[in-house]
């Protein structure tokens, strides 16, 4: 056995419990003390990780938001001519990806009255909004999207489009279905593909 | 002196200042001795109203719901041939909008683990909707969008945009000044405005 246990590691695993314990039960239930027993943990070493709930959060935002990025920017890879697929795997249309956004409604509630998380927000939003018009200005290159793209201004509407139906999806399934969040993202998209005959 | 005090406008008294709490300081801070203090009443008091901070943000949260579709069906009345301008009054543009916004914001957070009020998230997203596809179709009627829009479309899309863009732009105002937000669900009415020659 080791003698030191690897610290970066034992973070990560009690931030990946805390975040199941607030896309179960809550921001509200989010205690060092809840998340030592949910981890086995003792609350002291917990603590030592994570001395409270705002440094839960922030740790597990900045993980959830790198993730999203790795994914959307895996699947442009595996896929770089179907920009649908890339911006879909945004959406919370199966389990893992629903429970990034139930993260992201816990921190813009604390944004809202934390500066220091508000600038977080805000630059994380603006990386997501430069990712995609990076997809956007690949896909131009590549005979994709028609030469017209402003990527820009694409990328933006995208992100927006992206968040507003988020936002309905996660409390409304039944009325978002899958189908029909890639339907409006299409719809979007489709004014600047470039069509079968490229 | 009145031997009995009006309860309902003391409760609303009371959830008047648990929603100052919230948009200076955050659900964190709501708490029923915090609202006291800030309300110059004893716990006491504000506990016979409201028992805990869920009761609280769900009567905040209705209440301002409820006077943000006030405020849309007044401007709606005041300026029928102008639709960008009621739904612009649901937009962050001024402070009091968007102190709205951060008890929505408050509420998905809570919703998210909540689901009575998911339920009630829903509920009031599918009105929302309801009600801006009724001024769409009194626009039709009017002659101010053209008569082949399809209302119930056009109204979720609107809602989508709404709720997109005031995610950002609480947290981005620079980047998200009031004319752009504007211009933003301008261009999503533009197809189907009737023109001046109406």
């Amino acid at each position: 056995m080791p003698r030191l246990v690897d610290h970066e590691q034992r973070r990560a695993e009690v931030a990946a419990v805390a975040r199941s314990v607030i896309v179960r039960s809550g921001l509200e239930a989010l205690t060092v003390r809840e998340v030592a027993k949910a981890a086995g943990y003792s609350t002291a070493i917990v603590s030592h990780y994570f001395a409270d709930k705002r440094q839960f959060l922030l740790y597990i935002y900045r993980w959830t938001a790198m993730r999203a990025e790795a994914r959307v920017r895996a699947r442009f890879d595996a896929a770089p001519h179907d920009l649908l697929a890339s911006i879909e795997s945004l959406l919370p249309i199966e389990e893992e990806r629903r429970q990034d956004w139930l993260v992201w409604f816990a921190f813009w509630g604390w944004a809202a009255s934390d500066p220091e998380f508000a600038r977080e927000q805000r630059s994380q939003t603006r990386m997501a909004r430069d990712m995609v018009a990076s997809l956007i200005a690949a896909a131009i290159r590549d005979g994709t999207l028609i030469a017209e793209t402003d990527h820009a201004d694409l990328a933006l509407r995208l992100i927006t489009l992206v968040d507003g139906i988020a936002i309905q999806a996660i409390f409304d399934p039944d009325d978002w279905s899958g189908d029909r969040q890639r339907a409006a993202i299409r719809r979007e998209l489709a004014p600047y593909e470039s069509g079968p005959a490229r």
